[in-house]
């Protein structure tokens, strides 16, 4: 049977969820002190391991840490942040186009008060902004598109960008909107300041009497004063998945980060209603999508950010319920519909992130994946330290995905 | 907790101690048949694993293995290891500096008839060669340093120098004093040649009639009659683990090369009375040596050299006698006194000397590390075996640094 039968994968890759141990659960991790039976089933039926994102001891940001899960040679292709969060919020992004990260900030005085403007829905703003932005001139096109509460994403497309260029984001309150700096003697790192530059007084200028600003005030809300850049960066120079192995992927996230870095890997995103890159997330929808998408696609990649983000609140109790709730509404349900007979499934996290360190961290994450293929070990739960005796020993970040597609035998032979 | 107090790492690496079974230890390892509690117990409280200090089967030097364990590719930053016994012998070296490693030896009719000269005590000389070298040449400088018994380093400082020149060591009795060779077309190493040659010649001079050489002939002691060069090395291009890791770091050896090798990474040299890098070293001094510098420094580099001494010589119960020794004079007083909420532990070996071999080889070593950060795993005992199974898994002597680094949250992120 097997090898006649297409061999398809799921990855469910939960953001942050490893962790070290926590006093407030007698020493054992967040993963250990919850009740998984899926996952534990996973583990048990599967082979387990550890895994470095990038390698030991150096903690990824979650781009670096996706893009290395997805067989990459993640610090040799990354080129910044922005273009991944475009990639997300579902614009097209072309070799030589700069992105962005924006937050709308409330500045008072010429200082910034709130880098997020109190977390406003800044959509009534964008179509001003858009319009703004259409006027920066004959030989480059910028695109404003807001993504999540005060976020949004710009794109500037023209020849002669460059990603090497600072933030007018002072990552600060006190501090002054700055002005966007070239990093490198180029050219094209001068014109992009100045271009940025130019939007950012633009954008200042619009948003003086929005409105919408206006509404705000009247109310004693804080108001979206600047746009403030960040993180730019570019298209990695990377083979698609479809090219490297011949699968047809899909990715379901919440997060538009994640989301944007598989599409940097021509993945196709597949929307989920609820799907919110939070705790609050429809875990339930993501599991009936990837199951959907599994009918049409030869690997899924499924990404739960809710983890990461009770990770970074410290939040030691809400990351045991979400880790609980991923496990019954997500890992269980995809063990029951799928046939492993035909799937191989892999589960593991992005990166160590502790609830007392509330930072990202260089700690291995464990991994199990079942399936048709794997040599099953004797791990029988799946967490921290039971997967680090498990049969795939301690692996990297980019060995995931060579060794799920060479369960589905799309991995080319070296040598003859 | 966690996170708020500054954490801190010892690290303790006994030179060559891994070992493979014995037979007459009933195919223990030494290690294996130490009686060692404290470092049993380091295991159990702690994470373990394996590490190859450079790949698995590589043997390296021990300069080599502590570039790597301090976290350099070793292979690609080292320059020879010259550098690294002047760097120990306390000399101050600089980037286009050359060190070589001298050997005192006595010569009868044109040959080499003891490289060591009876391990004599070179000290006599010191003045009167250091006097010589004053007078090799306006634009170099040379400065000769007795270290040990019958060996000295010879710095060179000025401009167009190279390491790329042969020995005039011919490394065995019987053959006369090699005339130092350039090894590469350089007109670098071509000078650098030159000057050794004419040092050497120098030397003997000064030596034949040298009081300290009359009295012994009178008392029919081998005589020094020769200087012969060995290692020619210059700095390695590394960053300091200041400069990578912010913290401020300190060796504790006895041995000089160690020593160096940590001091080429920035670290302070503490002296310890009675550490003499052999099997007699005052482990009790270097305890009481590390946990003081603890209070000044975030990492405390502590190395044992007498374990490899005793490999080297094939004496099993030495060695077995030795690190019964370590365990209860150093490691076991570091346990005690040092507060595992705040202090990281890693005890490891630079390499595998087998007291059947008596070189180094390729196997790897075991490594386990305690303190508050660590995933605790169920190993109970420090052994190469014992440690296989650990929850570490396998890692590269490279890798300790950053492992380490990242307890202490000392590491950047990569990405955003």
């Amino acid at each position: 049977m097997l090898g006649r039968m297409p061999l398809k994968a799921v990855i469910i890759v939960c953001d942050g969820m490893a962790d070290r141990p926590v006093r407030e659960l007698g020493y054992s991790t967040p993963l250990e002190a919850a009740d998984t039976p899926a996952m534990d089933y996973l583990a048990d039926i599967g082979v387990c391991g550890i895994m470095d994102p990038i390698s030991p001891g150096i903690p990824p940001g979650s781009d670096v840490a996706n893009l290395a899960i997805l067989g990459y040679d993640a610090l040799k292709v990354y080129r910044g942040r922005g273009v991944f969060e475009a990639l997300g919020a579902g614009l097209e992004v072309r070799p030589g186009d700069v992105a962005v990260r924006c937050n709308f900030a409330t500045v008072r005085n010429g200082v910034i008060v709130d880098r997020r403007a109190g977390r406003l829905d800044c959509r009534p703003f964008e179509e001003a902004l858009m319009e703004v932005s259409k006027r920066i001139g004959p030989d480059v096109e910028a695109v404003f598109k807001h993504t999540t509460e005060h976020r949004a994403v710009l794109l500037l497309r023209g020849y002669g960008l460059s990603r090497m260029v600072s933030d007018s984001d002072p990552h600060r309150t006190g501090a002054p909107v700055l002005k966007v700096k070239p990093l490198d003697g180029t050219p094209e790192a001068g014109r992009t300041a100045d271009i940025l530059n130019g939007l950012s007084e633009m954008y200042m200028e619009a948003l003086k009497n929005h409105p919408e600003n206006e509404r705000r005030r009247r109310q004693g809300l804080p108001t979206a004063d600047a746009v403030i850049f960040r993180g730019a960066g570019q298209l990695p120079e990377i083979r698609s998945l479809e090219e490297l192995y011949g699968v047809k992927s899909a990715v379901v996230a919440g997060n538009a980060l994640a989301r944007g870095v598989c599409v940097s890997a021509g993945m196709e995103p597949i929307h989920v209603e609820g799907a919110t890159g939070s705790a609050d997330t429809n875990l339930k929808g993501k599991a009936e999508t990837a199951l959907r998408a599994l009918e049409r696609f030869d690997l899924v990649y499924v990404h739960v950010k809710g983890t990461d983000n009770l990770s970074h609140d410290g939040n030691v109790e809400g990351k045991v319920r979400m880790i609980e709730r991923i496990d019954r509404q997500l890992v269980s349900r995809i063990l029951d519909e799928t046939s492993l007979r035909e799937v191989h499934i892999a589960l593991t996290a992005d990166h160590t992130t502790p609830v007392s360190v509330r930072k990202h961290t260089g700690d291995p994450v464990p991994i199990a994946v079942a399936g048709p293929c794997v040599r099953r070990d004797d791990v029988k739960r799946f967490s921290e330290r039971s997967c680090a005796v498990g049969g795939m020993g301690r692996i990297r970040g980019r060995d995931v995905m060579p060794i799920l597609m060479n369960y589905l035998g799309r991995v080319g032979l070296v040598g003859a």
